[in-house]
């Protein structure tokens, strides 16, 4: 099916018929998450225990509900995906451990909460974000349903979107470029983020996808609703980073333009990234017009996206 | 074939027959990994600088080429398990990395130059070791050649060792219990090299023989001999820690004791631990009984364990 963009529809803030859809993906994925087991070794209690205490700490789940939506958009049950969706989230909670660390962003909370490495250590943040990659794996090799190729592309997507042409050399080329602030160049700004965050966002979709049985041209669509959607999520990040209390973002309020981090609100200013926040949110939308199922819960996300508070 | 184990042979120090293969693997190894293209984008110079810098620093390649090894002992040109025996490398560098870091095991050199951190920063040392992983991912998938329930195999088989219940974990217990010294128990002790070193070793063997399409019997043969070798070289490495020179080890001599590290050489003796040793050396040959296939190369690589000065 799919619809095209429409403006006013942008706009509107009222409730989507089927909000009700995203929350039971966040309930069974949540429910799913919670119910992980690393290990019973009492020699490995605290390191399960941190492991525990930063990927049950409330997240969004953006990734893993997106991959159980598409899964559907695509007729597959929404709970084959699981496995995969929750490695997805493991592996995001990994690279947040390690970005919050002193030597990277040094951040001392973390959804409202103190960041593992102030409640655990130091060591045991960069061993407990370590933990999760190969626990991940293990989550798709193991538990996750599919033929082997089925899941041997879903280890190929997230292999692609974590390594140096991904989530590391995104933080890497955004830990170069604090300090530029507003000066930053638009190219380089959209390359940390699409590096940074927007692969894995994409992988999480095109992953949806793979396992559904959907084909490379509805991959590839969902696979740019993704990307621009997970921009636009990062650009209101950053609008909502300039102009929000801590209270409301549970993490320190305006401490990228403390730090000196290259933003979009620095490089466009705030309304020239709220303009940016949109532009992102109509090539999202449009990337669902060739694609042949019901894409309204993409598409409420891609708006609530652009129009969340916090 | 397989030998049993001969004791007069384990104190020979002679050049064995085929010392040659072992040298011919590290050669093509190295000229593999060597050729490893990360990225050419000019923001990602410094991050792919460190990574080469930490890969290309003189390793001795135990994992890949025991990988390449077993792979031969059961018909299949070495070559063939190049992509994935890189992937273990790399997986291996990566935890030296962020076993040095300052909030680790804090080391200022590894194999007599200066540790990744002390020459690229903290930062890009947990981003390089990050990076590492999904490198090795892209190289399984990518270029690994197999059927895709082999390959899928091998990406299962380094999820169990690389996670909480492998590596990770090992070095969890490992730093949990520096400061007992020569008061850790025997059982703790063995689980640490077990976890933190064995589980690779055998994961190289294993995946070796996946590739080279081995039955069930003979990846847990080969799997056998590999976590007993293993266990002997980290028992040789905590007798020359205890003995060695920096010059002769390339990194602080007696670094172990001085942080009060469990190690064989404190629960055991000196005497106590070289006993250890020869009989891990033992039982690993011991394991290669019931594999036919030309198993010299093994054998050998088990009694250089045994018997290396450095």
């Amino acid at each position: 099916m799919g619809k095209r963009f429409d403006g006013a529809q942008s706009a509107s803030r009222s409730a989507p018929r089927s909000a009700g859809r995203w929350e039971e993906h966040r309930a069974r994925f949540e429910a799913y998450l919670e119910g992980l087991v690393f290990s019973e070794e009492p020699r490995l209690e605290t390191l399960v225990e941190a492991m525990r205490y930063s990927m049950l700490g409330g997240g969004k789940r953006v990734r893993p509900t997106l991959c159980m939506e598409v899964a559907e958009v695509f007729g597959a049950e929404p709970g084959l995906v699981l496995p995969s969706a929750a490695a997805i989230e493991l592996i995001h909670t990994y690279s947040l451990i390690h970005d919050d660390l002193p030597a990277m962003d040094d951040d001392d909370f973390r959804r409202g909460r103190p960041t593992v490495h102030k409640k655990y250590g130091e060591a045991m943040a960069i061993l407990a974000g370590d933990a999760f990659f190969g626990e991940s794996l293990t989550l798709i090799t193991v538990y996750q349903e599919g033929s082997s190729e089925q899941v041997l592309e879903v280890v190929r997507e997230l292999a692609g979107s974590t390594g140096v042409n991904g989530m590391v050399g995104g933080q890497v080329i955004d830990m170069d470029q604090t300090g530029v602030g507003g000066a930053a160049d638009p190219e380089t700004l959209r390359m940390i983020h699409i590096y940074k965050t927007g692969a894995l966002i994409k992988s999480s979709a095109r992953i949806g996808a793979i396992l559904a049985g959907a084909g490379e041209d509805e991959q590839a669509a969902v696979s740019e609703y993704a990307m621009e959607m997970g921009l636009c999520f990062q650009i209101v990040d950053d609008v909502l980073n300039a102009t929000s209390t801590r209270e409301a973002l549970g993490k320190s309020a305006g401490s990228d333009a403390e730090q000196g981090k290259a933003t979009f609100v620095g490089v466009y200013g705030l309304d020239g990234a709220k303009r940016e926040a949109d532009e992102a949110a109509e090539k999202a939308l449009r990337a669902l017009s060739t694609v042949d199922g019901d894409t309204s819960g993409l598409e409420e996300l891609a708006l609530f996206v652009r129009h969340r508070a916090n």
